[in-house]
């Protein structure tokens, strides 16, 4: 049995929607990080067939005291609909769930978006919480309430803001994780550095191989440090109108990366890993960001052991063709996160269009 | 050609959210009254089959200065499930619709309900206006937010609360209403009289004759008055903690006609001016509310050719099991809105069991 230890607590402080982020290890089977933030008798703890195996039986051990109920849903983004969704709402309904349930995510970031979204919207809303089990959903995805699933023509087009009452982010639950998957959330922390927080980046530079090791210490302070930067952003700009869309550096190029090869081919942060390396090389083509940092950038995102180039299947037309609905489109005009040095960024439509097809081409057939 | 003529401008007042109302005739066709109200460029329209041969081209001219795409979905309550949503994102995606699109809902509530739900949840939120064209949504589904589709097991039980920049009432198109539908939207004109408004009451007992005979003047006093009372409600309490409870008078004995019944058998208003003599029944018995003023609404009620009995299929034992899963219930307990008297109501799960099933039973099997 893992005692269970708290690292840290975070505040995202979002007026009457604020919530704490507890980091810690064992703290998801501990019943007393729980109580306070449910406030009826109904839990319904959603997860998928391959963390169900690992981690339920603690996490409703925990619930034992409330009305429980669990929603086992398939493993993957390609189950990340609204078929998928709707399987929730029957759940839901056929346990005479009330406005005043609670419902559990217990699983990465396909579970934290789609209930998120399933709590945004069944009965017009009602309250859920967050135990992220993969490092990329305990640093991103579980911060900053975006929720939702995707269509078969955009991801994340389907969705809402909607903000969970508690999220506990526990460092034991990685150590079941693939090394894929591991790296999958490197590549999120890695941004962090790079749109906010050069210190952070040449922490990370220091402690890659600690973190690829998996060293518990090691990984918590990656964590809490990413928490704190994506709180900080999300909490100056909560419906995304200008700051927040900082967060998708690489998220434009990595968007039209998963969806041209089919959602599941590459892992969320694969793709967003290649696309900062091709915003770090738009960047420099803009005469931002220097050759020397661009080297720096490539080199750490190659250690974290994550690509940095997009699959040669995606021609520049393709690519623009993708892009063209992604949602930071405004009217009509491509909008990008582009580095202006490591730890400094801006969202700027203000490229040439021919340095973006050099960064397209570069790579591409 | 009608000239456009407003009677009437509401403001509901949200803080942020605050959104116009405007009743008049042949508002919904000229331009000037949606310029203010969209930022973007690009619009869509969504309507349904019945109304688009009437209402679409006066529409789509209105807004000609727009880059501008229609979706046409089959008309009916049937088709308020998440399937017949998913067309309206396809339509948005395939169009290349951003962040910065409006829609626009033209047609009755099934058509605001789904349209404002897509705007709720595309891309996790863009703009809409609501043109309802039937009497039961201008009094009703336009105001208040309230978005959503139906579930299997459940009417409206997925949905957001999300507000429309402008709402269009227009009398007009009231003169293609079949008799079936004008009496609906009369049942829900009448719930604002028994709430909260006991001298409306009184005006509908005088009006009724008119208003069947659809004299214009007095639909627009009725939609105005009513859409006042729906107001007033709605800001004391945007997010249904408390008061806006009373607007489901009737809704709950009329949910569960509607659920067992089958969708679309029963018209929404039918249901809910059966579920209100239900109420009124329920209060008398708990010795509230006079037998002379039951006697008035059943009355009122049957004159405006509306059901004032529930159908003899449905036992007591369904009508509490249909009842088990709305959405007011708190855990686990039923709470209903009943009448202190006519202009006077509450909401409450203070009221004998013996007493629910008698009127449950009174009619039933």
């Amino acid at each position: 049995m893992i005692l269970s230890k708290c690292e840290s607590k975070l505040d995202v402080d979002l007026g009457e929607r604020s919530y704490p982020i507890f980091i810690g290890e064992g703290i998801y089977a501990d019943a007393s990080y729980y109580r306070k933030y449910i406030s009826g008798s109904q839990v319904m703890v959603v997860t998928n067939e391959t963390i169900a195996p690992l981690y339920l039986d603690k996490t409703t051990e925990a619930l034992s005291d409330y009305e429980l109920k669990t929603c086992i849903l398939p493993d993957g983004e390609e189950f990340k609909t609204l078929e998928v969704l709707n399987r929730i709402y029957t759940a839901l309904l056929k346990g005479h769930f009330t406005r005043r349930s609670t419902l559990v995510a217990l699983g990465g970031g396909v579970i934290g978006d789609m209930t998120g979204f399933a709590a945004a919207t069944y009965q017009r809303g009602v309250e859920f919480i967050q135990v992220p089990t993969t490092l990329l959903s305990q640093v991103d995805s579980s911060v900053g309430g975006k929720t939702g699933v995707n269509h078969l023509l955009g991801k994340n087009m389907i969705g809402a803001f909607y903000q969970p009452q508690l999220v506990l982010a526990d460092t034991s639950t990685l150590n079941t994780l693939d090394d894929r998957q591991l790296s999958s959330g490197l590549a999120e922390v890695i941004k962090y550095g790079l749109i906010v927080d050069a210190e952070f980046f040449s922490w990370l530079e220091e402690n890659m191989d600690a973190l690829l090791a998996r060293d518990p210490g090691s990984l918590a302070y990656a964590i809490e440090r990413s928490c704190r930067c994506k709180t900080d952003v999300v909490e100056a700009d909560e419906k995304e109108a200008g700051q927040r869309a900082l967060l998708n550096l690489g998220h434009t190029f990595g968007h039209a990366i998963e969806t041209g090869m089919g959602y599941g081919e590459w892992l969320h942060g694969e793709a967003v890993a290649t696309g900062m390396c091709m915003a770090a090389d738009l960047s420099r083509r803009e005469g931002w960001i220097s050759e020397q940092s661009c080297d720096r950038i490539y080199r750490l995102i190659e250690r974290a052991k994550l690509p940095i180039e997009p699959p040669v299947e995606l021609s520049v037309d393709r690519f623009l063709e993708l892009m063209a609905v992604d949602k930071k489109v405004l009217d009509g005009r491509l909008r990008l996160v582009l580095l202006k040095e490591i730890g400094s960024s801006l969202v700027t439509d203000d490229f040439k269009m021919h340095n973006l097809n050099e960064t397209l081409s570069q790579y591409g057939s």
